[in-house]
């Protein structure tokens, strides 16, 4: 299916580098220190420091998500990344979490380079950080608290829009609508994320403006990601309208279809309340579901993209592969547009 | 706001005109006689003929939305569509209309050159159409209903998005997630619609493999849209958020927030059952709100886009800044990747 040689690959990568000297892009992959502009999502339970240290020794931007990890695990992991890699790699960070101060004071002792924010306000944390020196990037799903995460201080945004997989904003914002707006309102660069699972869809959201794409789905389906077969599994065969966004009286989730996201459909056919819907969702299903393979009583979050791909492949392949299509389906928009 | 002379704009068309020839663009523009790939949404209530001629006009396909108009109207708007324009023209039709066999009637009597069918399976009318001559696309929200389309005869698909304004489809698979799907699984050419405003957002979906953009809710805010001026600026007024799909359980359709949106809420919150949900829409609510613009009790059916779009134009004006929007995204994206 990849018919690229090496030799190929690395010439093409050779291009990429010198044009990006003269592009916003540059400002982005300078300011993070990496190749490309390709972020990968700290999801929870999917990206630990195997998958993380893979993408960045591949050129991108990889990433460990705290958000499913005890303070002494994020230790370990972040310990375990920067022995796999010498590269630039970041730590995300859900701002939401009832151990947030401690998971600070790890990332700061153990020098993380970047740090992504998610779920909250980040401009409690943004001194603490910027002080240390450290790059900053929060997650946004609307234009308003992109210019929020800049005045703030943060070096860049990761706009988020409503395909994404897992939790989302509650503007129901799709990632075409979301990043014009997104980079109208704000002068840092902004990173798309949501629905971005190859060249063609990444050189979309540049189209709209961004600067780079931050993939999750896409990395759940690599050999180096920690979820679950069974899980990988279910994403394989995932089909058109197989997840939806649900549990909006909470927060926002996008789930795979599953007999939990059934029981949580019946739940509201029975008008559920909020407190029968917390009850019911309770505690660890992601863990269950996503690290545990079970894909009974776990929840599944995967975004929309699931539904078109189809293979389980190396991160660093992954990284390479969309740069490759990234150009390649630049090269067509040129037969007709130039 | 729009800076360009008369001049430079003749110049980057005929520029297009050029690399045209070497695309599957061309082969879009060629099948529709057309100049630009910028096919105007046939809405209800805010799509009559001069509109539709105002598209045309300028070079896009104009089209008039037969949804809301009895035979005589429609019949009456496409001759008035015919004496003011030399170019080809659409009608959209909705298949789930009672009327649709005396529209189709009047569609082949009048010689409408291109027909645009939704909401419902061509197969039964492809052959009509065909037989006559005319040009067929069909509006679809999926892959599987794209393969079926291009299985029953027509020359092109429109992919909406969940993003789009009105009536939407079931998977709620956003732009950037549909169009690589549809253009994986046909060979006849792909329209993105949903989400789609202005140049950078057209690239955006030519880049993901689409041949050309239906615009809907841009040509809402067209001096000659027939929507009500009340409705227009309500649109004018829309911020993020502002838009949501619901009556799900119904035909799920977009809607701006509105007293009338209000009621729908309040609906849900009270377990409405689907007949308590169609008791409340009733009949007549779209041309309550979009053509008599009150406010209150009209159903106002528009995309997510709204919240980005800013100026009420000419028609025509929309096409032209579309195009040169287009080609500036274009020459920025080759600065950074070439």
């Amino acid at each position: 299916m990849f018919e690229y040689t090496k030799k190929m690959i690395d010439s093409i990568f050779q291009q990429f580098r010198i044009q990006a000297y003269l592009s916003t892009v540059k400002k982005l992959t300078e300011i993070l220190g990496i190749d490309f502009p390709i972020i990968q999502g700290g999801m929870i339970w999917c990206s630990g420091w195997e998958l993380a240290a893979a993408v960045s020794n591949a050129g991108g931007l990889g990433t460990i998500g705290a958000g499913s990890m005890y303070p002494d695990v994020l230790r370990e992991q972040i310990r375990k990344c920067k022995a796999a890699t010498t590269r630039p790699f970041a730590v995300n960070l859900p701002l939401i979490y009832p151990q947030v101060a401690e998971h600070i004071q790890i990332i700061i002792e153990e020098e993380v380079p970047v740090v992504i924010t998610s779920a909250g306000n980040p401009k409690l944390y943004a001194p603490t950080f910027k002080e240390a020196g450290r790059v900053l990037m929060h997650v946004v799903s609307s234009a308003k608290f992109a210019k929020k995460a800049e005045d703030a201080g943060c070096d860049a945004v990761i706009a988020e829009g409503f395909e994404a997989g897992g939790h989302n904003g509650r503007e129901e914002t799709t990632t075409l609508c979301l990043i014009p707006q997104v980079v109208d309102a704000v002068t840092i660069p902004v990173i798309a994320a949501g629905g971005i699972a190859d060249g063609r869809s990444m050189l979309a959201v540049m189209a709209l403006g961004a600067s780079g794409a931050q993939m999750g789905s896409r990395f759940v389906l690599t050999h180096e990601s920690s979820a679950h077969m069974n899980f990988k599994q279910a994403v394989l065969n995932a089909q058109e309208g197989d997840t939806q966004l649900t549990l909006k009286e909470l927060t926002p989730v996008r789930l795979l279809n599953s007999p939990f996201a059934d029981q949580v459909k019946q739940a509201y056919l029975d008008h559920a309340t909020i407190e029968d819907l917390k009850t019911l969702l309770g505690r660890g299903r992601a863990k269950k579901g996503m690290f545990e393979g079970d894909l009974l009583e776990g929840e599944l979050e995967i975004g929309q993209v699931s539904a078109r791909m189809n293979n389980l492949i190396s991160a660093g392949e992954v990284v390479r592969q969309t740069m490759v299509e990234l150009l390649e389906a630049k090269n067509k928009l040129n037969v007709f547009l130039t």
